[in-house]
């Protein structure tokens, strides 16, 4: 695929590493950046993931075929319904943010005819921000989910997944509901959990910190601000992931607790053949 | 420092690795590999971790200075005791376990007047095992904690301090229930949190898990034998630990159920705070 011109609002790690990639595989003639500050926008620019930008919304989607937002789940919709009235029509709007339901359905119905929003989450990310660790390989082998519903156009689906393939992507199309209950559980709950880890570790213990506690943290080094808007988009499977988990881990505890050493050498067994499983 | 033999029981990941690291850096003139299985040995032997070996645990220990047990922590104190009446006076016995109090006490009054035990625990490892794994690195930087009591001669625990120090760690002195409860918070809650997430991912959920999930499960690959094993000997303080995890989860659980969004960005920010702290 070639399209002409694809903008790009947020030009942070996501929204860089997008940049890189589509400028590396030729996949448009011109990448314009939109965002607030336009001094970040030209260190974007330096680092090669834009070859131009703009403060302006209306000015910076005017001519794209392809706009992705890639700016906190809180703010997503509103700017998509700001942009849509600026945008020629066919033009096809997604976005990168992890949660769908509330997204899509802030959106639904509020744009132009000829204007299409059809949902995107590449399974991509870290817990680094800022175009600085934006790389043109992060989306390569790994699942970006799209989220069309009922009335998104067969054109619009069709030319995301070429996109996002396009990118090194396996493309998997869910709803945004199907979407929210699977990553609460792959994502939002490990994050949750990382970060009850990190934020109640005594400053004595540092010291006494193995890589093991530093992987199972990592992601606590996310950004609180984007994390907490996520955590309210996807209150409600976040809630029912938790409360499971709560369930699994109150079982390994009673094993524990009453020296079950069979069982819990199966339930350890388990987990290590599900690790296992995933790989790297 | 240099000894003239050095036994290491267990070669596996931690084994193979002191014996990698005491031989390329001339610690001892010798380096002695006993274990259960002459081809495991033979293994060891040809990656460069031991100079000889034998299974006979009593031959093992003859001619060492140093024994250094790297078995499964239910099996060390048994060990100990064995080998312990097979020593020349003056002999050092240390091991590998990731848990303490269960074995120094086991040991405690049990070995001849003047072969000495001192328990240590290098916060170093993988959810990786066997020698195949093993590096002469693995210490380096790292925190190893060693568990004097008011027993143990002076010469055995600056002996060891060196020894560890050599290999490139930090070495920090802490009681053997200290070390239990600051392990039960560093290392062996997350390992449980790490299994209860693994234990309980749904094949389905299987593509839709990125590099956040990946970090905070890694060390439920860890063999399920050598952590049932953790988890009896270290029970109260692991049980003591999930409790207070257990609450901590409830309270960011809570900030999400009522939607308090200002405190559970303070949650979130002081667990990044932490987790940036800590390093990579």
């Amino acid at each position: 695929m070639q399209l002409d011109s694809i903008t790009i609002v947020g030009v942070g790690l996501l929204g860089g590493s997008i940049g890189l990639a589509v400028r590396s595989r030729q996949l448009a003639r011109r990448v314009v950046g939109v965002g607030r500050d336009p001094e970040r926008l030209a260190v974007a620019r330096e680092y090669g993931a834009i070859d131009g930008h703009t403060t302006s919304l209306a000015e910076g989607v005017r001519d794209a075929q392809l706009v992705i937002f890639c700016t906190p789940v809180d703010r997503i919709a509103g700017q998509v319904i700001e942009a849509s009235t600026h945008c020629t029509p066919e033009t096809i709007l997604t976005d990168v943010g992890s949660t769908k339901s509330n997204i899509v359905t802030a959106v639904q119905g509020r744009l132009p005819r000829s204007v299409y929003f059809v949902g995107s989450h590449p399974m991509a990310g870290s817990e680094k921000t800022g175009v600085e660790h934006a790389r043109a390989e992060l989306f390569i082998d790994r699942t970006t989910i799209i989220t069309p519903t009922l009335t998104s156009p067969q054109y619009a689906v069709s030319t995301l997944e070429s996109f996002w393939s396009a990118l090194g992507s396996q493309v998997v199309r869910m709803s945004p509901q199907e979407h929210d209950r699977a990553v609460a559980v792959t994502s939002h709950v490990p994050h949750a959990l990382a970060s009850a880890l990190a934020a109640n570790l005594p400053a004595d213990l540092y010291p006494l910190t193995g890589m093991g506690f530093r992987d199972t943290t990592r992601i606590a080094a996310g950004d609180a601000e984007l994390w907490t808007a996520i955590f309210q988009a996807n209150r409600a499977a976040v809630l029912t992931g938790l409360r499971r988990f709560t369930d699994y881990l109150h079982q390994l505890t009673e094993l524990i607790e009453h020296d079950q050493g069979p069982e819990l050498k199966k339930f350890l067994a388990s987990a290590k053949k599900v690790r296992d499983d995933l790989g790297n």
